[in-house]
């Protein structure tokens, strides 16, 4: 059976990315590209390096037939995604990869992003959507949040281990490097070529990045206390890519050993053997997430690594996976492309 | 049916390529991978973003048991390429990715590689592997020489003009522009990162490049007379694709009607409307070659460019199309990698 | 004597590398920093890496008082510069580096830039500042318009020849390729990391490129007939450089010859060795351009390549330079910093 | 006066580093440049970029005539300089970029680099190279040891903030990000453009990178007690540059202040405003050195960002200083050029 698909902001890289993934799936159709600005444009016109699939030229929302589509997915910014969605009928399967219903408490969402949410109903609704976590929630779904892409790759490394006990909670800190597609297609003069190449520095230094309503939500939920932990995001001079340095007290080699447990059979993260460290050379326009521990010199301290492609396993692949297990198909239909090298 | 396939030289970037493109290929099975100072090393070693495939480990070339093996890539240094091949069995269906085979003319060989052949009655019986043009002598090939990954460029757009007679035969120049994985995994001053990032150059200037062979026997065949163009390639920095500049004499109109109906039926050649160009970045990663041709404001001159990536169209995706021809699969198989971009 | 400086525009790309060069001058202080939408900002504001620097903020152009400047850079865009300048005092010393003063002929101008000239008895008055040939013209000029950086790469290498009549006129080709810094500071989508990085293509196919009118109005006076050439740029994924590859027929020799005699006594013009090509590397940051001289197989054909940094040589360098002259200072003055390697 | 000056191990990036600065020192004339595999060669072989500087041929060290030579910069491998300079006339002023005479404790030494050091009396008589903390002792000194780049950074941020007492001294997480220059013109896999360009990952984690043998020195000797820092140095797809991340326990405005007051006479070190953060791309090629501090969400935690230029202030920069106080100069001779952006 084939699945009639839509997704709406299909000319942001999000967008591109779903439609490179769905290319080779095998059992869903992409039946319309919903798009702002570029609505009336073909494929071509948007992404040439997507000229040689048959897809619809972008259209403007109000022309989609939603009776005749299986799944949405909503790759617009956050706010207007929340808007875009309450219209949307109310049984069509939808997976957001914008941030507006990561978090599940309003007060919260305010606070991150600064305006009261406009579909608090369907706000509770929504699944959160880091699959190995919330996978049997995911499948029953109709609306699945897709998660930060910073905010999956440190649960990645903190979730097992707070949940294992393995960790101290109150010195978490995780040092994150991000390569610029997750700023999306937007123009920014900091995201110029000649301004980010052979450049890297802090942003949203001191706990002010919104994925930290994630990291809040998620860690405090599975501590059964508060766990706030320190975050500090970097812009790298690469297109695709994040690295999450983690550092925290505990004892390295129970920390290996409850990653290596907890992912053994799932399908895209590996945990390397101890001592090594993953680059995100390694899992570039992959769904893959490798993950490294080492322990400190200091005695009860170690570093925890992980690293996964932002566009791929933070979103548009996560979103894919999901939208398998919402459409009952197999989790990894179109997700095996193996990284892409040099 | 699946088919056993041995890669020797696995450990170079054409074979890392082969390795992901098979990986999602269906109907082969990676049975030995072969290679010399990282024998006995495990692919994980070798390449980390490989590390989620179940494969062997490499091996030397004597462990490696081809009765087994249905076809074999052989993705090795010129030169030994041909003492290897030499002492396969005479049955083993081969792709040779080196330049070893390319020349048919043990004289042209000797002329641009500075050594005698050391097996020319082999050199005789290899099919040229550029398959738009050689698709059927492919499919009865036994051994199938890839093209260098400058000269297919080069072809794609000058090969049907030179067939169809809209452009003069003794001014063409092909100003070339190519990423730097096509210098291969060797460790050299100049492929640096330090030494080349930011910087470009030309280089094997005044026709000394050995891809020159290549057009030399090909456009020369097929003019029915001595064709010798100029052809000057430059290492810009990047780490996949070629773009290939050809300045040539002709009516523009004509020359991207040629174009279009030549390729209008081949699955991974794409003539872009008349007036636009193509990038590499929307090629890279996949076996997509774009092509775009535009008058120039000098009557009766015409720029024509070709975009592919150097290591998918350029070399590995075209092996794995040719090999597909070879074992009678469907060509396209494992090769319909939409680009990743960005 | 110290004289003061002026700069409009020194909010882009190459009013930063006017103030980057004057901050080591010796005898220029910067007296006025003027800009439109940036005006009221710190100059570490708009540009931190020049925060060390004790100048003034950015201000509107009505609040400079011209009578204490000596010398004025307007490093505006073209048609805002020439509404500019004709609004300055007429006795202020001019260096202009946007396109507005580069074509003498009014209607050659309109043709190229779409537009009638504002200040049509200005064009006829500046001098075009291209140093190394207008050098004595520069030093008595009030009024110098900066060349276009494609068109002083092109010219460096074919000024020469074409004077001395050892190459044919009727088939030039150059193949440029430039760095994303050429297009400036605007926001725009190719222009982004994630658009531009690892990706390269022609642009400007066609004899489009507006640099053409510069090589037309120069190339044609030199002759003495009308030379038009062939022209096609590239953009390349770095920050600075421009690689500029000349096809032409002659003798080789009588080009490097040639070459090597007019530049013998430039202090940054340097010929390498007969047969040793230059990389946009090796004059990264500085004043130097770099020209190579390489016979090909073909005989009666050569191709010259020359390399040069589009911001410095290529622009604010240059301008920097024909200030010199204009106030009667040594040359080279604030020019002499070595390339930035690597 | 015009001092001479000899660089031995001129053919690596710290090499070409110090040849660039004193290019437009003004009184230093390099009357000797020294090498092992490249002695023989012209400057401008070695370094292309370097060739309009009028400068001798490489030579091997015994073809120096030391006795004519004011300053020595010894540019050399680790373990190879101590052995070169144990050999030097005692008189000599040396200017030491290796990590030989950097620690001062032989059994130090012997712990991080492995093997008994071969003149142990000069590893004592050595003056620690970070100009702003032994700037009086520099000056009086024979043999200065040049730190190492990422040790300085660090320290930059850490010194002033242990030797105020305003920070925790057992929680100190320095997490730094370093260009690939870093690690010098060696030919190895992973320093290629093909495996780096596009990727980053931690390495030396744990721990063991040796630069922490100089944290442990210092920051004890501050401290008056054992310090030990964590420290993860990571390596990022750029040529140069710098960014250290300190977190560390403390008041952040205190933080701000200390650091504000002890560098506010210093020319090369700027405090930005608090709540501000450098990038590399503001200190490229430059010897200046940004800082930046933040408080966290989290009270009593604080984040400390450092920029540099590895190859400058981190490197030749600071060996270029330190040779200034040597020959009794003004410290910034040479130095102050403005960063290179873009």
């Amino acid at each position: 059976m084939t699945y009639q698909i839509a997704i709406l902001g299909a000319s942001g890289y999000t967008g591109a990315e779903l439609i490179r993934l769905i290319a080779t799936h095998g059992q869903m159709k992409i039946a319309a590209l919903g798009a702002y600005s570029k609505a009336g444009q073909s494929l071509a016109q948007v992404f040439p390096h997507l000229r040689h699939l048959d897809l619809p030229d972008m259209v403007s929302f109000d022309e989609i037939d939603f009776s005749k589509i299986d799944l949405c997915f909503c790759a617009l910014p956050h706010k207007t995604s929340q808007e875009v969605i309450r219209e949307l009928p109310k049984d069509l399967k939808i997976v957001d990869l914008s941030a507006d219903f990561r978090l599940r408490d309003p007060a919260a969402y305010q606070k991150w992003y600064g305006n009261p949410h406009a579909a608090v109903e369907m706000q509770k609704e929504a699944v959160y959507g880091l699959t190995e976590f919330y996978r049997d929630e995911i499948a029953k779904a109709r609306l699945v949040a897709g998660t930060g892409c910073n905010a999956a790759t440190g649960q990645y490394i903190l979730r097992p281990l707070i949940g294992a006990g393995v960790i101290g909670l109150d010195d978490i800190i995780l040092d994150l490097k991000c390569a610029v597609s997750g700023a999306g297609r937007s123009l920014k003069e900091n995201l110029l070529h000649a301004e980010l190449s052979e450049g890297y520095n802090a942003y949203a230094v001191g706990g002010t990045h919104r994925h930290l309503g994630e990291f809040d939500q998620e860690f405090s939920a599975l501590a059964g206390r508060e766990v706030k932990i320190q975050f500090t995001p970097h812009l790298i001079p690469a297109n695709r890519g994040i690295l999450a340095t983690g550092y925290v007290s505990g004892e390295a080699q129970a920390i290996h050993e409850t990653l290596t447990k907890i992912y053994a059979d799932e399908p895209f993260i590996e945990v390397l053997p101890f001592g090594e460290t993953p680059s995100t050379h390694h899992v570039r326009g992959s769904n893959f997430c490798h993950i490294g521990v080492t322990g400190d010199r200091i005695e009860g301290r170690a570093i925890v690594v992980a690293a996964l492609d932002n566009l791929t396993k933070g979103s548009s692949g996560q979103a894919l996976q999901n939208a398998n297990l919402m459409l009952g198909l197999e989790e990894t239909m179109g997700l095996m492309l193996a990284p892409c090298f040099p």
